[in-house]
């Protein structure tokens, strides 16, 4: 089984390495790019012994706890 | 209209960010996680002036170009 989880810094939250990225993007000739936020991507391999709902609640704490500043940043986990 | 850019790394590439936070993960008493990779991810906004064949083709080379490294990384791009 496998969780994607997707951490992104909150609304309002600056972001200055999307920018960076935004302002690259601008001197090097790409139109039509209003704005770049980036984010973190986690893929967690998880044991197949683990029920789904178990996984999710396991995969939610440690996206939580570890993978994420919940006090800056949003998170979202999908099992696939 | 908003991209999602997913980039990971290709297989057999390795991961020691992502290999250290399963470490952890197991030091401070996860179970059942068996692997962790670590990827990045970036919301592209776009104008709304593109289409959504333009706009995909556009944010495309960006993900090639200056999103990922195509030599290590594998790259997704989702209009949403």
């Amino acid at each position: 089984m496998l969780a994607k989880v997707y951490v992104t810094l909150k609304n309002g939250v600056l972001d200055p390495q999307g920018k960076a990225i935004h302002h690259a993007a601008e001197t090097i000739g790409y139109q039509g790019i209003a704005d770049v936020r980036q984010g973190k991507y986690f893929e967690v391999k998880l044991d197949s012994t683990l029920d789904e709902s178990t996984a999710r609640a396991q995969v939610e704490k440690f996206a939580h706890d570890v993978l994420s500043n919940p006090v800056i940043e949003d998170y979202k986990v999908e099992i696939v």
